[in-house]
């Protein structure tokens, strides 16, 4: 059975060592209370709860799923789910990050982040019941009405009911302009919306008394595209404008998929027939209100992969330290034992320092990025508001395809350590693997994310965000480069940022000639620029050794997993830049026949 | 629903155009029957075998398993397998490459190989079923005495009988030198084998009256460790001297494994309890008889990788073509549609370029490395049967470890294709992945195949088959140095050949200093020398499109693909040279204690 202990010392290192988290709530108005103090009691809280009460029904939900009911259209999630719920309820878990406006507890969107990351290696199928609520919550206070935020915001953000985001169709999944659901105005101000949408996470289930759907479909006169959708809340049990709970509304889960993981988390088709609905911000504005959830959700799911890489890394570290087999190559080094243990053999070593870099460098690199939202939301200065958002908008697609992309081999790696064994779905390593699996998927490919980061953050807006980010890098490049223990790691960073810097100025320009050398890099340039940020993130964790209070262990293992890092890793940006650099006719030339 | 249809274009130009194989044929005695026109018949009704009776029973196998009455001790397979199993034998597919002494039609295992990828494309698990029985034939046929050749072999080499290779124990899989079963010896000659063998692949199933168990175990007197370990024959039925069909053997599947994937493949802890056992070679000398048929395997499990990949590929290629998303990057392509297919987008291009690359690619070298065995065995010439097995020897780990791999990553990304569809077990294509994920595993793990690589037929064997392969690529970029046509490939496979070679003297170098440099190295040269080989494999390709009776358009993917594999898969050696180089350090450093 699979073990998870919530990494509380690498967090708080990553938090507040590294990226100086308090330091930095404290001069945010509204965040002044997230104090070192309070915060480890949130995350010492928030460890038990993943530890001790979702983490044991992971493996259980993996083997029982979810299951439908057709008759009463009902489904049952997983033993443990639903009072797994009601603690999370209880602990005040869901209102943490909400404004105390709206009757949260204010807490930085950072902190949210570190609970997800434990919440998702701890059982990451549970953990999207909530994370959808989320979502709903964004799109709520952006856009809802006053009495659409009292009728629905509240009872979501309390976690008394949950929240869904319907976008995809059975004909549409990213390309969302060709969508049908209809939704007619009647006479009391409400629509009736009527349609089927698939791949809707939690669109049934048993944790709570309601469901709130938001939905993207069209109105009667819309402009055909990408420019006639609107959003529409369309609750499974009808709100009065009072927030009474009235009758059934007319929709319905129609079936459920069979996965090949993440299988305790419900992914329905819904059907919507005259379902009583609510316009949610203007018309033919619809797209725009999504994209308030889906930035949220792209970053959440990157932590997702975040939390796999850790729990898979926790589990193939404790078996390469207790499995014997084979001796080292350079002689026993338990001669006692019938065998040497698994961590012995270098490349098993490799594999655990790959998962633990991934794990740890992620890490820095998914909290700094939502540390630039909290200060994009609650900075007094405007100008660092903008500059928040610039680097936050271009941090979450690397943020969302580079961490659940590297989940993929981490989890490779993970059940690699384990041989055979890691076949056996008994041993639960599997599962991690299966589960990381949806994660490049869902919420925008990873094709997605790397046309968002090139076409849209890089090339359509001027790279604002990329410029901050390289800025940062070289003042830190420069304040560090008389730091002789730093050397080996800033001289390397200065080198690849400038060469990231120029790639990024050669694409520009070929794509100025060819459009088609901006899908034809994308990807290789995803990775590319991941792979430069966590170098970053390394060095900032060396950098941060100096003044930390971890202990001598702690920072000599930091050094070396750096070490590997740089020597290791980060020489593939050399492949994916040579990849980038061979042009788009490498993948066009060849006609669309010939692949047949 | 997945389809396949066999590639037989491709095999054909991969076998006859850029091998010559029947040329090969026509010169090693008892090969001679092996004229284009008779493989061309066998690979026909091959192919109609594997897509229609084989195929249709994949996804349905997949969702079935396997099941074990306890009671009885049996195990039912997915419907239609044992069906399937019995068309097979009275195809007399069974005695394929048996020689014709042993009742076989004596075809070159060359083209079992290709009838396997067909088999392994179309349902890799059931593929399982006969695949072990050849491990048992190559071991009966080197080791068997006369009456155990009479007496097991033809009944597997005719179908009737299906063998198993028991060697792993609860806690011994790699290292065999710890396991613990063992036998002793009956007044009658026979021995009383007692032990738990497990993952033992098609140990019990419903598809043959009885089934012949290869398993290695100690002699009362047997030296500690690998030295002592001897190789027996355990069948399920006992069989007479006479070849008789007797009572039941004292040996039962104890439970069968639920796995990530080959679900239809049975995969058995088998318990012997005083089990009548043959003795196969020389007491002590198991361990040996053995390799004879893990050998064979770990080419077979190389051919599996390949199998999945060329499936993968031909079912997210159909899907790109025809799913409608999105509007091209440079204007819509077919503007009478609502969206564009999926293929127009160049990383969609780019990643079925990258399983067509791999398909072809591997297939080339799984079949070069095949007609090396089949040289090894059956030329006139001493030299150049030992010539033949130097190389085969050399390529073995190659095939296994690097097919196996890419087929991770091609089948990650035919499932990516899919998008949010790929996940979902109904549309087939995630099996594929979960199938690929067993065959870095089994039979070796990656890992085991890099060693031995780089281990002992590099660095022990001072590099026989390497030395062979070099010179055999010098001589092509030789032969082809004026070709213009050529150039393109020609050109840098002449450097990283060249780079290749001059990268193991350097890891040799090193290794002298330090055993822990092979194991460092290990993984990344495996990955270095397999993109080096299938580099030589694509210009072996476009070499061979100048005599090739193949049409244009054939011809022209060709040279797209291998400019495709040239410009942005073949630069990812430098990142693994980079790693290599790196140096053992950058893993052995860190103290086991830090990892926690």
């Amino acid at each position: 059975m699979t073990q998870y202990n919530a990494p509380l010392k690498d967090i708080r290192f990553a938090l507040q060592d590294v990226l100086g988290a308090s330091a930095l709530f404290e001069r945010l108005p509204g965040f002044e209370s997230a104090t070192p103090d309070l915060l480890d009691a949130v995350l010492e809280e928030a460890a038990r709860f993943a530890e001790q009460v979702l983490a044991p029904i992971n493996f259980s939900g993996d083997q029982e799923g979810c299951e439908l009911d057709k008759a009463s259209a009902s489904v049952r999630t997983p033993s443990g789910f639903k009072e797994a719920y009601a603690q999370y309820v209880e602990g005040g878990w869901p209102t943490l990050t909400t404004p105390e406006s709206f009757g949260g507890q204010g807490l930085p969107e950072t902190v949210g982040a570190i609970v997800k990351e434990m919440i998702d290696s701890a059982n990451v199928s549970w953990g999207n019941f909530p994370m959808l609520s989320h979502g709903s919550v964004e799109a709520l206070k952006a856009h809802g009405e006053a009495w659409q935020q009292e009728a629905f915001l509240k009872p979501i953000t309390e976690g008394r009911w949950t929240g869904t985001m319907c976008l995809t169709e059975p004909h549409c999944g990213t390309d969302l302009g060709l969508l049908k659901t209809r939704a007619e105005p009647a006479a009391d101000g409400s629509y009736r919306l009527s349609g089927t949408k698939i791949f809707i996470t939690a669109g049934e289930h048993d944790l709570t008394e309601n469901i709130v759907h938001l939905v993207l479909a069209r109105l009667p006169d819309a402009p055909p595209g990408v420019k006639g959708i609107s959003l529409f809340i369309v609750p499974k049990f009808k709100v009065g404008k009072d927030g009474q709970l009235g009758e059934r509304n007319s929709l319905a889960v129609g079936s459920i998929e069979h996965k090949m993981g993440i299988k305790a988390s419900v992914t329905c088709v819904m059907n919507f027939d005259q379902a009583e609905a609510w316009l949610i911000g203007a018309p033919n504005k619809g797209l725009m209100a999504m994209f308030t959830m889906m930035n949220t959700a792209r970053l959440a799911v990157g932590v997702q992969g975040l939390g796999l890489i850790e729990r898979g890394y926790q589990n193939s570290r404790n078996y390469a330290l207790d499995r014997l087999q084979m001796r080292s190559l350079s002689g026993p080094k338990y001669p006692d034992k019938p065998a040497d243990p698994l961590i012995v053999h270098p490349d098993v070593r490799r594999m655990l320092l790959t998962q633990k870099a991934f794990a740890e460098g992620c890490r820095v690199l998914a909290l700094y990025a939502y540390m630039q939202h909290d200060i994009s939301t609650h900075s007094p200065d405007e100008g660092e508001r903008k500059r928040g958002e610039e680097l936050v908008s271009f941090l979450t697609p690397i943020v969302k395809g580079l961490l659940t992309e590297l989940a993929q081999e981490a989890t490779y790696d993970a059940v690699q350590i384990f041989g055979g064994h890691g076949y056996i779905a008994e041993t639960g390593i599997e599962q991690f693997a299966r589960d990381a699996r949806i994660t490049t998927l869902y919420e925008g490919t990873t094709q997605i994310q790397a046309n968002d980061l090139l076409g849209r953050k890089i090339l359509q807006l001027n790279g604002a965000g990329l410029k901050h980010f390289l800025g940062e890098i070289s003042t830190f490049c420069q304040e560090g480069a008389s730091n002789t223990a730093l050397g080996e790691f800033i001289a390397p960073l200065a080198i690849v940022t400038k060469e990231w810097s120029e790639l990024t100025q050669e694409i520009a320009k070929r794509a100025q000639a060819n459009p088609e050398e901006i899908g034809a890099a994308a990807v290789d340039y995803l990775f590319y620029s991941g792979y430069v940020a966590l170098a970053y993130c390394w060095a900032r964790s060396v950098a941060a050794l100096a003044d930390s209070s971890a202990t001598e262990d702690f920072k000599d293992a930091k050094r070396h997993t750096a070490r590997f890092y740089f020597t290791r890793i980060l020489p593939r940006i050399h492949a994916h830049g040579a990849a980038i650099r061979a042009g788009a006719d490498t993948l066009m030339a060849m006609p669309e026949s010939q692949f047949a």
